[in-house]
């Protein structure tokens, strides 16, 4: 057996490098050149995943070899798909890297060949969309010639690989012929669970987002309730849990997964309290805003601008609304991250670089940012803290 | 010490044999003579309730005694009021309990004498509501003369005194001191949590009950997403299950106490979260309705009248509102329920009792009533199962 993984991202290459430790052969594939020959050289890429270095040192250029062409997979008799999906202005995903994956999928694929879709997708996505641009290009049948499944991936940047071995890896095919092929394959290297069809597991994996989502809306919602009570949130909160009530932390919603996979389902169908609680998360910003219009002076200092602590990503970062939005209202916004240069905040956040705390009128905490706990300690009675919730 | 309990209802009288249970003296007050007549005499009025008959059989009469007059219990030194609190057509609480009660405790309050709320009430209802009734009538100060506290009951019928083991009795008053003598009070025969304040109390009892309602509607708003995809939604439930995913069950959601307490906020904040749950919930028996027109013919058996197994209570049942709902639709509906006989069946749901199951169109399984599981498993085919969600 010898396995392709096609898109060596946050999630990708954690899969491919867990797949290699498992003493199978592993072809990665991903546009990134550069991306492509330092994993060969054994260079872990992505150094905020825990473990992932170690994996890459020992199997880069060897078990795990990447490469940017597709035909160097064309003796891989399974094919990962895990590349990203995101979504556009109109918050309509954009398949056009999906498709371009299975396209050239299709050019290598063989008899009995196994694909499997791990990236998040609208439901029936795998059946339907995937299906189709396999069939027409490599004039094979699904089911019958090849077999088709899905798996969804439930990484989380940091602990993906422990993740593997936590989480219940989730198998569904377009028939039970392809679900029972990519249990077996799945087995070799993490922990499957059989599940009914592939847009069962798409479901699941869309829903775990969305239950997220709701929750932290409804703690958003329940957070301005006890503010406008003038009761502590956190002890209401704390007051509140038992076996039956676990309510979640407050925040900002951002990052790649939870503020998209509902809008899978809010554009397609009636489905109101995903809709009400997607929105109430993305208007927190203005919340706080609020907030910051209630203390005089207008300089406004970021802590924490990719979209979580951790995490060097500036896509679906409410900071980056935040900031346009406080622009917007007339502030002068400065703004730092632990994982920014200077010259990389100026650039990608169009913010001067917050060098002087104590020249801020009010600091905003986007992120937890537990590095600078200390130098925020003196001057407690000017922070906000929002606390980005964790987005994937 | 010696301790009055008004309002011997579900939540009431198993509190009230607690505390005689813990050897105190115990002052039952209730408005219904024939109630009070039959505890004196050791026989419990609420059988559902797992160990009660046992506690009132061994106190009724003797450390607990009933009476509908507040001058008997003029030599209490605590006053605990637990009366029901409605919500009128416009959803808005109905206090005349509440005031009712709180205007007979102050005629026999006397100086350090501790008041505790343990009805769920709108935020502040304590300090606001409670406190000026009682100084008022006592002129007797709050806070110097005597101690008032707010403490939430967290009963489920049948399921009462086992709760009260189990789950953390929080404790807040309208200041420290008058806490910290709920606390000393409520140690010997419960366990209290100190809370803040009253209030931080009275919004953690409403906010646990809108946890529950909130992701009710989330799982009723998957169900019905998973039913437009032909997706088995509890198969993919059970995939989407891990440590930071708890989608619960869908079905109605009935009972007095979460489709009651939302309103508490609904009709005072801008909640928009928590009034789309609350309506989308309601709005079920329509969803119900609908399933019922696809099948064709006229009777409509429904099973299970009560707001839930096991209790025999009509208000807020759903099955009220389902029978109006299907009749406006031209339907002809039977009914039956364990807990209710032919008579009472015909005369409190105003529907034919449901004979024989085969004669019937379909039917609705309104709660889980175990009790005719080996009777439908035979017309499987023809029942619609909604189970009602646990509602108190």
């Amino acid at each position: 057996m010898k396995i392709s993984v096609t898109g060596l991202g946050k999630a990708g290459l954690p899969l491919a490098a867990v797949i290699a430790d498992a003493g199978i052969e592993v072809i990665g594939i991903d546009i990134d050149e550069k991306k492509v020959e330092v994993i060969n050289k054994g260079i872990n890429p992505i150094t905020e995943e825990t473990g992932l270095s170690q994996l890459i040192k020992k199997h880069g250029g060897n078990k795990l070899k990447a490469t940017t062409r597709f035909q160097d997979a064309k003796d891989c008799n399974v094919h990962i798909v895990i590349v990203p999906l995101f979504i556009d202005k109109n918050k309509n995903p954009d398949f056009s890297l999906i498709k371009i994956a299975f396209e050239n999928i299709s050019k290598i694929l063989k008899k009995d060949d196994l694909v499997v879709l791990e990236t998040t997708v609208p439901v029936r996505t795998t059946e339907k969309l995937v299906k189709d641009i396999l069939e027409k290009n490599s004039k094979l049948k699904a089911g019958n010639d090849f077999y088709l499944a899905y798996s969804p991936e439930r990484i989380m940047t940091g602990y993906s690989i422990s993740r593997f071995k936590q989480f219940p890896k989730l198998v569904g095919g377009i028939d039970a012929k392809s679900m029972e092929k990519a249990f077996e394959v799945y087995k070799k290297f993490t922990k499957p669970v059989k599940v009914r069809d592939s847009r069962t597991a798409e479901l699941a994996k869309i829903a775990e987002g969305i239950y997220r989502d709701v929750n932290i809306a409804l703690a958003n919602e329940l957070f301005k309730v006890a503010e406008h009570y003038s009761i502590d949130f956190w002890e209401m909160r704390d007051a509140a849990k038992h076996d039956y009530c676990n309510i979640l932390e407050p925040g900002n919603v951002g990052g790649h997964c939870i503020p998209v996979y509902p809008w899978f389902l809010i554009n397609e169908l009636d489905v109101p309290l995903i809709k009400v609680a997607r929105n109430l998360n993305d208007d927190m910003i203005d919340y706080y805003a609020k907030k910051v219009d209630e203390i005089s002076g207008k300089r406004v200092g970021i802590i924490g601008l990719s979209y979580r602590e951790g995490v060097k990503e500036k896509s679906y970062s409410r900071a980056v609304d935040f900031i346009r939005l406080l622009r917007k209202r007339g502030y002068k916004v400065y703004g730092m991250d632990p994982l920014y240069s200077r010259e990389e905040t100026e650039k990608e956040f169009g913010v001067k670089y917050l060098d002087n705390l104590n020249d801020m009128d009010v600091i905003i905490l986007m992120n937890k940012e537990s590095k600078y706990a200390n130098q925020l300690k003196n001057i407690k009675n000017k922070v906000i803290d929002i606390k980005n919730v964790l987005g994937n």
